[in-house]
């Protein structure tokens, strides 16, 4: 019973490729989205320590330190933004334990860069979305291939304008956006969830952190309550592609682009990496 | 930035396959585990009833219908175990949101059906795990491709020699085995942990409630503690390839295959289909 007798795709036999792959099984893995300006990613070295940390967790043998220069050799000269999916490969064995033997796969994939958005002027509306995050710590902060409660999020957006939607976890917590990283500024103070129960330590997110402690800004991360939207003066999401999106609009309120936001904005836009 | 302009594995390109299909990116589908006896999938309706349902609160359109039948085709007259995942398709678009029109993917594979354990005798201990389940009613109960849990429960069990691990969820209530629903009988009561915040509604489960109903065993979804485990006359387990498997040892202690068990055990093994 460990390898497969047969195995059919949409009523074709097919050899073995990708059919008993642990990614596509259980979602067992890891993606990185990538921003490659001038043949070069960006906080390449965040991302290489994020994915080493996600294998360390999940158990998956990869040399990580090399993933992100193969794939900047691969990817060529121009401005792109890449998808790197790191699988634990395909099942030795049926069920769902791990035998420690699988040889992990890597896919590369390549995507014209998006126009980076008028960020000044972008209108940026985010809604808080009816459904949860599950909580479970053993999985939180890794930005690992679970990703059906992102795509039912998406789905509830169907007929929404709105740029972004908010997350809480289940035990009713701001947690983050559909594929942001959330912050917060009250009073001059930065907040944003703590990403241990649900949620992915962002990239973006780290470098916000750092350059915050940087310039001076106090931060926390910090369990917060959905009412923290309502109160805060400056909100702004944060991921690779988009960097630091200032909101300007959350339900019906209007909302400037505050000095913590312009200011770790500028910061993070004129670093070289 | 709606296609890949370039896609590699493990650094040599490749073309689309399997490589933008949304189950290895997200864990977008859904699966069967089936077990082929003479040509005919057991319980094919309720199989067929479940993967309806899944693929319909994921808004992916299949005709489940067919899909069953289709896999008893293909599969052959040996018995065997069969595994369907059903997906919603290659990505149409880059990101979490489906489109709509994603082309749903069926890959069957087909395994060696490993011999019946002799039910009567075999030792089967259980543990309880550390780990947890998040919980999130809009996943609840579905059979889809998010299983990281589950490889990290199976993971904690790599030095037990327990057959099965018992897991609770985030907020402290029992759920379900790693592979199993989870069934435990208290004065002559038939109790199963409620599948509407983590589990899955396992057609053995579904089995094991239609045939205590005939037989007039008084039988509840519940919301169960852990300590339950402790205060059970009988625990067993089930999904489609065991059967109804006793349990026969809970940590120290040994459990007797009782009644309920043991003609709920009886009248399944018996049934046609």
């Amino acid at each position: 019973m460990r390898q497969a007798t047969g195995i059919w795709l949409d009523g074709v036999p097919v050899g073995d490729a990708w059919a008993q792959d642990r990614g596509l099984h259980y979602g067992d893995g890891l993606f990185e989205t990538l921003v490659l300006r001038q043949g070069r990613i960006r906080f390449r070295e965040l991302h290489t320590a994020r994915l080493a940390e996600g294998c360390e967790r999940l158990g998956i043998r990869l040399d990580a330190a090399s993933a992100l220069p193969a794939a900047e050799r691969l990817a060529g000269a121009q401005d792109a933004l890449l998808k790197l999916i790191v699988t634990r490969g395909s099942a030795v064995a049926r069920g769902y334990a791990p035998t420690g033997t699988e040889i992990p796969r890597q896919l590369l994939l390549r995507y014209a860069l998006p126009p980076a958005p008028d960020a000044e002027d972008a209108a940026t509306g985010v809604i808080v979305l009816k459904a949860t995050l599950g909580e479970n710590r053993l999985l939180a902060g890794m930005k690992h291939l679970n990703r059906l409660e992102q795509v039912l999020a998406r789905a509830e957006m169907r007929d929404s304008s709105a740029f972004e939607g908010i997350l809480c976890s289940s035990s009713g917590l701001l947690a983050c956006g559909t594929m942001t990283n959330l912050f917060l500024v009250h009073e001059g103070v930065l907040r944003t969830p703590r990403v241990d129960r649900c949620g992915i330590a962002g990239v973006m997110r780290a470098v916000v952190l750092r350059e915050a402690a940087r310039a001076g800004i106090p931060a926390e991360q910090a369990d917060l309550l959905p009412q923290a939207l309502a109160s805060a003066q400056e909100i702004f999401l944060t991921n690779a592609r988009l960097g630091v999106r200032a909101v300007t609009q959350l339900g019906e309120r209007r909302l400037p682009v505050g000095p913590v936001t312009h200011e770790l904005r500028s910061r993070i836009a004129s670093l070289d990496a």
